[in-house]
């Protein structure tokens, strides 16, 4: 029988989130019951919202529980069934694998992939969470028009990096803002933003105001503090925010304000927050949508794959001080 | 023929008005050319986007210019026509018949006005501007359901007043905030608030908070600055704010921030800032509906009206510091 092993949050973070709030669990899978089938994940997903999860504070969804198995997107195969709906070798999703290389699972939270067309780790990443959420900000709430001027904070993130792509589908100018200026020659050069602005240079407030001649339309924010309260300055009439994360607030570092809400009664512009989950019956159709783009070569994105369950805090440390490129993944086997 | 006699704008205000920004002007009317009538105004309709208009400060719509009439929605009756759409003794309503006695019009900007059933200057107050953008504010943005709460700041003012009624006819629990105990206690035993907080009493915060036990689903917000901050920090899921005004920040006393955007992310809440007239569309059926409730008793307000022309400038001035009560009104003849 497989040993089974995982991270459980062994504490909540002061601050920073360190190696110590996790712990290392073993212990055997177990055979599956009536109904149930055995999953070995091929990869973990890591995403900043697991960050919120680990604050007892309150966020939009429960606090992940101390002692319990850290949440986590997977992507795997059924190697075990006594569930007539999965066979031994289906490929599957889950919302929650949790940090772990085996699972049991009644198959409630399992979605069967076709991973003939585009690789499996694909559906945690542009196809899974990441991409349904840039679909859902950008089509949902932005609903860019033509010739528009769309920010994008965190550019070539997971998230970020199909929100770009998504926004210039629509015609829309798209205006990236991410970390050095690998990320920003990635943004332009091969997901086609049309310019994008470094906000660790010196000086970033002056490139960001020169990339915005027109003015901002549609800003997908996935970061806040500075970058945010720059480019709310700029917002035209009827300007959309899109809030999908504050990475730069998770940690208590940076906050992240609307310094003048008179900004959105002078624009009579709209701020919103929002996560995929409370979306699902969209699912489909940004999936459907997502799939096509993916396997026809119009869809990119970048991973950064970390090797092994036991890299997986540090990676997690890494991608919340943007060291990740692209969609930051642990590949379990 | 008649004197003319109106304000128009000096200079435009460094901080707070004053009578030093207005200067009084008085010429004939002048007799109507072909196409044209001479409206005699009954009322001036005193409101806080004025305040906005006289500055170079971008708004959302453009300056009031040097030396031309000061802004301001009118009623009158026709004295002079040759336009034969309009007949002398004719009710109409000018959405800028400005700080005059009469106006010289081409016709376009007046609409009659049936005043058999509501007074003539309701089409200024509960069943013009203010009662529109009321109606708008709470059924396209807020859209409150049977039992959630909604938060009305300055809620006896001339938009609040109605917000608060429409609200509690929708069948939501009706939150005030007003400055004082009169328009507290007319916010609750005359327009139906469940509840009013005074901003200016010493324990405004725990007030606010205990009036507030199922948190704010809804915010009416016509005032910003602390009880904005404080309102913001109780929001449910799915919250919106509908942004209508921000008098506590138009003469630069009080900046109106939001201090946490992980609020509306947490909450998946909205903030949006509207102004009725991007929505014109939607007047008839607004007004239909106001001119209804108010013809049946169904709906309340309350007036200060100022005597006499002259007065305008010192109205305004008590306008922005709150000291009318209900829709401020300049009575002409």
């Amino acid at each position: 029988m497989p040993r089974n092993k995982g991270f459980v949050l062994a504490s909540r973070p002061k601050g920073e989130a360190n190696a110590s709030n996790f712990r290392l669990i073993e212990q055997d899978v177990g055979e599956p019951g009536e109904g149930q089938v055995l999953v070995k994940h091929h990869y973990l997903s890591l995403d900043p919202y697991m960050r919120g999860r680990m604050d007892e504070s309150k966020s939009y969804a429960a606090s992940q529980k101390i002692d319990d198995v850290m949440i986590g997107g997977t992507v795997g195969e059924i190697v075990a069934s006594k569930n007539p709906n999965f066979k031994v070798g289906d490929h599957v999703v889950d919302a929650n694998g949790g940090w772990q290389l085996y699972k049991l699972s009644d198959g409630k939270s399992l979605n069967k992939i076709d991973t003939s067309r585009v690789p499996i780790q694909a559906f945690v990443g542009a196809l899974g969470m990441p991409g349904v959420t840039a679909w859902y900000g950008l089509n949902k709430i932005i609903a860019p028009k033509k010739g528009e001027t769309v920010v994008v904070s965190a550019a070539t993130g997971a998230v970020g990096s199909i929100v770009g792509q998504l926004a210039k589908g629509k015609g829309a100018r798209a205006v990236g803002i991410a970390g050095g200026p690998d990320k920003c020659k990635y943004a332009t050069d091969e997901l086609g933003y049309d310019v994008c602005v470094d906000h660790r240079a010196p000086d970033f407030a002056e490139k960001l105001k020169a990339a915005l001649p027109d003015g901002v339309d549609g800003l997908f924010e996935n970061v806040g503090g500075q970058p945010f309260a720059l480019t709310t300055r700029r917002l035209n009439a009827f300007a959309r925010i899109a809030i999908c994360g504050l990475i730069a607030s998770y940690e208590g570092k940076e906050k992240s304000s609307l310094e003048d809400v008179r900004v959105l009664l002078v624009n009579r512009a709209k701020i919103e927050g929002f996560i995929v989950s409370d979306h699902l019956a969209l699912w489909p159709e940004a999936l459907k949508e997502l799939i096509e783009l993916a396997a026809t070569g119009k869809l990119k994105w970048k991973e950064t794959v970390a090797q092994g369950l036991e890299s997986a805090p540090e990676a997690f440390f890494g991608m919340l001080k943007g060291k990740n490129f692209g969609k930051q993944l642990v590949k379990l086997i």
